[in-house]
């Protein structure tokens, strides 16, 4: 009766392969959208908590709470002010669907969109979730070549044209136009209007992902396509990951009622969790206004001491900008260097990186970039992980030529 | 710009129709898997949130908090204990994958094992939620009908002889033995063995549902198929929705390792919601064996309220069983009604039910047959309920033939 059972000849075709016993973070932790540990507002938290259960806790005793399936409707009354305030967006609450995090929201625009074979356009260089979820389903990915405001409307034109000659639709260009996940790059209102344009000329939604629109440290950032389009043609997502914490899997779909109710439709979950939810709404109600900028301080000066680390350790090895927001720095290293490879090697030293080719449709390109991310290692930990990364890319591929704060064997 | 856009063309084949607008609950709710309001244990989940968040809080700002993605590592502990105590299950915290509600467990298993016309058998009566999944991934679904101890061993063992003359191994053989959902039955431990013995010897897995063993009036209960088989060839899926909160979406997984690493390489959603497991972790801990024999006392109670009401309005025409543990009754009325009419006419009165063909391979069979739950509902409102259900029946169908209470019009 404890025979050993063989369950390899049951599993489903395309199974990936199995995980990896998880053994901790890497000393020195540059991927994964971490935050910034000490502004997890945990006095404010414990305050949230413990007033929204003495008030509505016996309400868990229902799926939904008393709030129905688009999640709990004072964290949508909240997120309905907040769009109208930042991003220029007028929806009802009804409007917005709570879903467990942003990376449901993706799975659910895909589901309810997608089918094998598709074609999507997506911005060359994106959020690996995105492209794994879109290469599992066996879709048809275009990647469109980025500038400095993100995606190249002359290509994205010229690439709908040529599918149109072949008699195919994309069904949708995704774009996150606001702080671009890897850039940084933020479109502009102009570009935005002519995107907008030319999607609906070609009858192509614009799926816009906006987890990252609050990290921005001017505070100030043009309004999203949404509201642009007053939300025609247009499905939009966000994430509380990125300005609360990540670990509180929050994060919601605005979309017109038409559309939401077709999502609604396929979001077989029983809900979202909802203890999540209401402190969320609770807190952000509050504090909210005042706690993302302090948090975008310490992300701005984080991304100095990076950049400054890299001057300092790579030279003019590494070719990087200066982001508007965000909590990430895409970096060009010499050809030489196989970022895939170097990620290898850096782990093994205490390093964690995103190599290029994870983040881009154009593997070729990104051969040579990667992607640290700054929010979560304190200051000395990024100069220290940056010295460890200067001198693994120079034993493995001899650049950078020279260290400059330490003498090397080799 | 702002011209309504037109999706309907772009829609993914088989979506599903759109979602209703949520307008609240109905007044008599008999559906759904809610609990009693007044069990949620509001103080010490306060507790417990303060405790936890000034403890841990900062961890917050990473995903799968410091315990990687099988989930928090103090709920996968307390799970370990609670499942030895409990089912007699030894396991360690690295065989359980937290899972947000035992809806992404179905939904995580059906991905390991399932592609589009496989076999599967199930109970003939059977949680709607897997039956909807199942049917949703084109899958074979194959009923075994019940008895009193639940799946029929002589029927599971005919319907695998003659698959295997066909070339068919079933994936997997689904089962909640233990308050089997609707029917209320718990399989015996021979049988229990019996199925172990029968299922390794046509190499099918079983798939065993747990999610309302901890439900049961006696507090004892036979050990669990995964136990008695030592976790071979066994997947076992379990939550926290009908012992603490329904809306807390947090269940669990528990399988041996090699099964579990492949279902965490499934697992693509950055981990389930954290604030919900540290504050179940720290309540649990302390709180799970006394609040779960006060919930039941109450529960019990219940069911013997609706099980009065529905003597005192159906008399002879409603029959039912008196279930050991679990919220919900499985109730046959005369040939003549039509449940899933009775269940439309019901809801304009304000009462919800969920009609026997939605919770059956078997929709002859269940057509007069409904489920009702009696977890939610004060006993009053159960009372009112049924006699609502009882003066809609016999206006609809004729049955039952006179009310007990009130003077009838008609």
């Amino acid at each position: 009766m404890t025979a050993p059972f063989d369950f390899a000849p049951l599993l489903a075709p395309g199974t990936p392969a199995p995980a990896v016993l998880w053994k901790g973070f890497p000393k020195y932790n540059f991927i994964g959208g971490h935050n910034d540990a000490k502004h997890v507002p945990v006095e404010a938290l414990v305050a949230a908590a413990t007033a929204v259960l003495r008030r509505e806790g016996a309400t868990l005793a229902t799926y939904g709470l008393n709030s129905g399936p688009l999640g709990y409707r004072p964290l949508r009354e909240f997120l309905a002010g907040k769009l109208a305030d930042h991003a220029g967006i007028t929806c009802s609450p009804d409007e917005i669907l709570i879903t467990s995090g942003s990376m449901q929201g993706l799975e659910l625009v895909n589901s309810l969109l997608l089918a094998k074979g598709d074609t999507v356009l997506i911005e060359q260089e994106t959020y690996s979730g995105a492209l794994t979820k879109l290469n599992k389903l066996g879709v048809n990915v275009i990647g469109i070549p980025l500038d400095e405001e993100g995606l190249r409307l002359d290509i994205v034109e010229r690439t709908l044209a040529d599918l149109k000659k072949k008699g195919i639709t994309p069904k949708y260009i995704y774009t996150i136009p606001t702080v671009q996940n890897p850039t940084g790059a933020i479109m502009g209102e102009k570009r935005r209007a002519a995107l907008i344009k030319l999607a609906a000329e070609y009858g192509v939604m614009i799926f816009e992902d906006e987890c990252y629109s609050d990290l921005i440290w001017s505070g100030e950032r043009p309004r999203s396509i949404y509201s642009m389009a007053k939300g025609e043609g247009v499905i939009f997502i966000g994430s509380f990951s990125k300005s609360i914490a990540p670990a509180l899997r929050v994060g919601y779909i605005v979309a017109k009622w038409e559309v939401l109710a077709r999502i609604l439709g396929l979001k077989q979950d029983a809900g979202s969790g909802a203890l999540e939810q209401m402190v969320l709404a609770e807190f952000c109600t509050q504090h909210f206004a005042t706690h993302v900028p302090k948090l975008n301080k310490t992300l701005r000066a984080k991304l100095q001491v990076l950049r400054e680390a890299l001057a300092e350790q790579f030279g003019t090895a590494a070719e990087f900008g200066d982001p508007a927001g965000g909590i990430y720095l895409w970096i060009k290293l010499p050809e030489v260097v196989d970022s895939q490879k170097l990620a290898q090697a850096a782990l093994a030293a205490g390093v964690s990186l995103n190599p290029g080719p994870e983040w881009s449709t154009n593997k070729a390109y990104a051969r040579n970039r990667l992607r640290l991310c700054f929010a979560n290692p304190e200051p000395e930990t990024i100069r220290q992980g940056v010295a460890v990364l200067a001198e693994v890319c120079r034993r493995e591929f001899g650049v950078p030529l020279r260290s400059a704060n330490v003498d090397r064997k080799s």
